[in-house]
């Protein structure tokens, strides 16, 4: 394999990884074994990743060619031709009782330590000891490495349909599908990247976007709204990590109540458990928190039905105490900002969408981390799985939550994957910014029944 | 409680800790349970500590004034009224078939991440799923709060003589004994530390000793007599641990018919292990390896009976192929330099080890590491500990291994705990730089049945 240049937005995730702030993401994915599985095939699976018979296959077999030298210009990926898999795949088990909480503070450990640069940077946790025999993968990468999107799809990629396929490898032995995982370098110039240029540019991106909301239309949620919260502090290097399970069915029926969409039904549940947290706290902001989350989009100029990723900044309605009330001004917000996105062309949309993230991305940077007033309160974002069932060697996918990057300024992250009739929520935190984060879960659930009964 | 500086040689720990390079030590207790104890008793106990009943004692409450400035002339400890104790306790469960390979590679993974500076820098991990119910305990602590010893002392401190005493908090709720576990920061000057001077301090120290050696008694194993080998290099982050626990009576029968002592005998073993580990990998240097070893010495000038804590290199006799010639050659190498050392002042003996071990400390600044030529190979220790039983809540304490530090130059490290009528040996190594270090183990065990049959 040729050595590959990371791209500009690759590489940014090394430019922002410090000791607090670990730009890796993660799946959390449970199982249920197959009646006829054998009670030490964790055990079997290791002895066989340990007997040699599945090679980690691109891109989990690539490391950074500077791991010492992270802000490197000539930063490159490269082959790794003797991957340590006794590192990267490793052995866990919970301790009694094996509940969702223990799983929780498990990964949540796991999710406090950052990947080691030497090696390919990624991490497969088999986990056993839970109840009713089940079992676990977290699985780690680092966002440089493979973004949250292509993750996932990835690790679909290495399930399978069929319950009666036993004999499938661990997802890293999988050759990559046809199309690569990872866009190339973007063409021209040495395709190196330069900090100081990178950082001009994030600068220019900021000024230009508060002369732009200065003139434009305020029906959009402009970047000055996002009120001061106790979400948008510095974070520590510890993490926790909570999940919640609902049935996709009940969020597309509130959706519908209120003429939104999934997305919207996601985001009404995030406002009220965020809310009541807040609330908890004596600390929610009277103007209503503003969540940042990426959207598809047919953009205007597109004819081939492609489509384009956008970000758009939503009100969250926290300052409504009504659910229904805070529904229906959570579609109304979202219906205005994709409505502004379609108005525009491909390269428009990605230009605003960068334009409203740039201060985002400047707070990532770690000398400007946390002195950069937020311009969102929450990332909440979506993504969706298959609604089939998945299979690995006979055993059921019952969940998979993602684990996304808390960062300086942004202390609790929202992430969903809705899958096989369920829409499945992980909530990253920082530990000691975020206090008892499980409730953030609970809360979750419970204001879907709120919302039905109000309904 | 008053801040507290930090004294010169804990400072050293501070300024050589780096993500390769964590100088925190930690041991490892295994335990059995008394038969009537609860299955769920750990997680009682961590009830128990989440309840809030054993607030942490000094030095457990204590964290570093400036942690993201480790090298502050300023470093102090200062008590944290707020201990996370849900951060500092954690329950851990070994995968099957929870037999001591598994422990070991939990162990190993748990003493590759380093403490956390923002908070008091320990880490207490409750282990179940060992085989036949057995649990354990994994105790991190960083080595500017606490040396080894010391943690020892504290640790059996904290278990109890008598089986039947089943309500003793763990160790951090213990208050200190009446003698401070830490001596005060030197006398004289500001009691600050700065590291230029002490790096010059370290470096003059180093030239005397080069014009001592050439002039000196050469019945004396001189610095310069190391040979380079595959032991003596950089180290990574990743660290694997390995244990063997052998019957003292066994090893002192060795040392007798040598006319030796139990550390004669622990070298003797070290020796083995390590020669044919080297041999296997086909890097067994033509000279001997040498060995530094802390001893405990009564001085010429110290009529109180006290003793003076040095550090004397030894041959480990590794170019004889006969262990039998090989642990007479240790003897006599151990008995020449202790004799040295007898001769001397307290302040001398103090002085001489400061010399002979000056090198490697030099090694460990990081400016510095792996660019110094080792005077010695390895680390062998032996913390004597207690010859009667230590229960915990009426659990049995069934071995006591310490895991020490790996530093760049030094890859591995063999440190013992005497303790009930066996020596426990903890063979701490870099991942990547001794490969199968469980072998290291296997092969000192398998050395006490070849000594004794050949002797």
């Amino acid at each position: 394999m040729p050595d590959k240049r990371l791209s500009p937005s690759d590489a940014m995730f090394l430019y922002a990884e410090s000791r607090e702030q670990m730009m890796h993401v993660a799946g959390l994915l449970e199982f249920t074994p197959a009646p006829d599985t054998k009670p030490d095939h964790l055990r079997r699976l290791m002895d066989e990743i340990r007997a040699g018979g599945s090679p980690a296959a691109s891109p989990w077999n690539t490391r950074l060619r500077t791991p010492d030298l992270l802000w490197n210009p000539l930063q490159a990926w490269v082959e790794e031709p003797d991957v340590d898999l006794e590192y990267h795949v490793r052995r866990s088990a919970l301790p009694s009782p094996g509940d969702e909480r223990e799983l929780g503070i498990l990964v949540s450990r796991l999710h406090g330590v950052a990947v080691d640069f030497h090696r390919p940077p990624w991490e497969a946790h088999l986990i056993e000891g839970l109840e009713d025999n089940r079992f676990a993968f977290y699985v780690k990468v680092h966002h440089s490495l493979v973004d949250g999107f292509s993750a996932m799809r990835m690790l679909i990629n290495a399930l399978s349909k069929d319950a009666e396929d036993r004999d499938r490898p661990l997802f890293f032995a999988i050759p990559p599908p046809a199309r690569p995982p990872r866009e190339p370098a973007e063409p021209g110039g040495d395709g190196g990247i330069h900090f100081p240029e990178l950082l001009a540019a994030v600068r220019a991106q900021y000024g230009a976007l508060m002369n732009v909301v200065k003139s434009e239309d305020h029906a959009l949620v402009s970047p000055r709204q996002a009120p001061k919260c106790v979400l948008n502090a510095r974070i520590s290097r510890s993490r926790r990590f909570a999940t919640m399970k609902l049935p996709t069915a009940r969020l597309r029926a509130i959706a519908k109540a209120a003429n939104g969409t999934l997305n919207d039904a996601i985001l009404a549940l995030s406002a009220s458990c965020l809310r009541r947290y807040l609330v908890e706290q004596n600390a929610l902001p009277a103007e209503p928190l503003i969540a940042m989350l990426p959207v598809a989009i047919r953009a205007k100029d597109d004819l081939g039905g492609g489509n384009a990723v956008g970000a758009i900044l939503a009100s969250l309605a926290t300052d409504l105490a009504d659910p229904v009330a805070r529904l229906h001004a959570i579609v109304e917000s979202t219906a205005n900002a994709k409505q502004q996105l379609q108005g525009m062309s491909k390269a428009a949309i990605l230009q605003y969408s960068a334009l409203l993230t740039a201060p985002s991305m400047l707070q990532m940077i770690p000398m400007t981390a946390g002195h950069v007033r937020p311009t969102f309160n929450v990332v909440i974002s979506n993504v969706p799985g298959p609604e089939e069932p998945l299979y690995f060697r006979g055993a059921r996918l019952d969940a998979s939550y993602p684990m996304s990057i808390p960062v300086h300024g942004q202390a609790v992250n929202i992430t969903c994957n809705s899958y096989a009739g369920n829409v499945c929520f992980g909530f990253t935190g920082c530990r000691d910014t975020v206090p008892h984060l499980q409730r953030l879960a609970v809360y979750c659930g419970e204001a879907l029944g709120e919302l039905e009964a109000a309904l």
